[in-house]
């Protein structure tokens, strides 16, 4: 029988599942509800059943698995212990423990998700068997997952790849969630997108279908700029320009061979793409060779792909 | 006999050299100037002849030393191919091959000279037996390097830890040497922290010491600054904001163990590094968990000493 390994990326609402073959092929992919919460053992042992109960039936033991992976949405200490994790109700917990003592102490690598994620799209993604890659993620905030060398870089104080709260604008106002102020992600989440239209909007708000919409989303912005909507253009431009600093401010680091852009704002695609490779240019003049940026490729599965690959790298 | 390895730490007017046991105790220093320029192969032919010379007078053979590591101040391709060194006037060279083919196939390694230097105060200085690492030189210009795992990551394009051309200051109007505007080491920088100081004194002369101080250098305004001078206070304050920003992003990217701050600015001391941690606490609101922030403590011998720590890593 071929060995495998399992991913399992736990979100908020639902736990994802896979097996995988050693070489990144997805054999069999499942969910879960994210049920209960708060309670750390009972969620992973119900995880835990579920991988024998999906072995079982691809014919598969636990003796063919060479180990299982888990992404959590929040961050994860060296050692594999977490602190707090906010939308399941985790505290001061070692995960990866308790599942390995329920599947007969099989190795089991933890990660937090944006990480995990960075390291599929490395795998199997947009940047398949590059060893240096940084992976933004535009969605309701913005997260990033740092790889060197084919490892992830998760930092001393699980800060490592969180781009998001990078204090990019001087001249913000506002407060971030984290309590800082001129983060990245207030600008070029979707969140964020949807609040900066609304700023322009109401300085000038005839000028733009924009205004006709209610319940405006990050879509409806990229949609019109696409569209050639003046106001939405200067909202990307915005939007853009940020995430371009951004991405300087991670090559001035670690330098990486590509950039990888994922999330549910990345599916404006090139369109939007295009533009942050411009601002990119324009932030990094000290060099002519530059990192690609490309987009994401695994979409909501980067998460297994990345946690499977957690145990077999 | 013990074996040894050899640190070269080329600069613009002297190339350092030094032998070190492989626990890091340095055994003997020397410099030879840097003569000729723009002769990759006649100044490598030197250094080679030095080291053979200061090898037999310590009574060691060639077969006593594992090998040779050199720091050049520029880029250094992952290949070890260098496209131009500006101060010393190489290009589209391989130097280590030069240096390697004079000393019987020993194995010798090559970096940019800011990562060595952070290499040397990770293996023994200020950051001594830390792994994950980020120096920051504060000289003429902001260099950097960055150590993960206990490695220089260099970068795919040469920047790895070019954080002096971070663009942190959005408001700023000249141009930066790199081409950018905005960067770090525009404000941070030795000659940074001077004209942030006479931009300040231009706009109220008759309130600062400093007016009264011809060729104002970078000591003088953190003397002054020491000494209570209002308007130097206002300088350091500035110059620490910039450098609890750029450590900001450097966190959020790679989240280091421990920042070691060197170069001659950081002869300042606590007095400097206790405004750059408060800033860096400031920017950093996302974690109670925080890096720490100390000074070098190899000076001028930071560059040998990671040199020398190349080869055998």
């Amino acid at each position: 029988m071929e060995q495998v390994c399992v991913g399992v990326d736990i979100g908020g609402t639902s736990v994802k599942l896979g097996i995988f073959t050693l070489s990144g092929t997805l054999l069999k992919k499942w969910e879960i509800p994210t049920e209960p919460k708060n309670d750390t053992k009972a969620l992973i042992e119900k995880i835990g059943k579920s991988i024998k109960e999906n072995l079982k039936e691809g014919g598969l033991s636990l003796t063919d698995c060479v180990g299982v992976g888990m992404g959590v949405p929040g961050p994860v200490m060296p050692n594999g212990y977490i602190e707090v994790v906010v939308n399941i109700g985790w505290k001061e917990v070692f995960p990866a423990r308790i599942l390995s003592d329920l599947l007969d102490g099989m190795p089991v690598a933890l990660g937090n998700d944006a990480n995990v994620a960075a390291l599929g799209e490395a795998w199997m993604g947009g940047a398949k068997h590059i060893k240096d890659v940084v992976m933004v993620t535009l969605g309701t905030g913005v997260g990033g997952g740092i790889i060197i060398d084919g490892k992830i870089v998760p930092g001393k104080h699980g800060l490592g790849g969180e781009i998001g709260h990078m204090h990019v604008r001087e001249s913000e106002t506002e407060k971030c969630n984290c309590g800082g102020k001129g983060c990245l992600e207030q600008i070029s989440s979707a969140t964020g997108i949807v609040r900066e239209a609304k700023k322009l909007l109401a300085k000038k708000k005839d000028t733009s279908r924009l205004a006709l919409i209610e319940d405006l989303t990050a879509k409806d912005v990229l949609d019109a700029a696409k569209a050639g909507d003046k106001l939405a253009i200067e909202v990307v431009d915005i939007v853009a320009k940020y995430l371009g600093i951004a991405l300087a401010h991670i090559a001035m680091t670690v330098d990486p061979e590509i950039f990888v852009i994922g999330g549910g704002v990345s599916k404006a695609g090139d369109f939007l793409i295009d533009k942050i490779r411009e601002k990119f240019i324009y932030y990094t003049p000290i060099t002519k060779s530059k990192a690609d940026i490309v987009i994401a490729k695994l979409g909501n599965d980067a998460g297994i792909y990345g946690a499977a690959k957690l145990v077999i790298s």
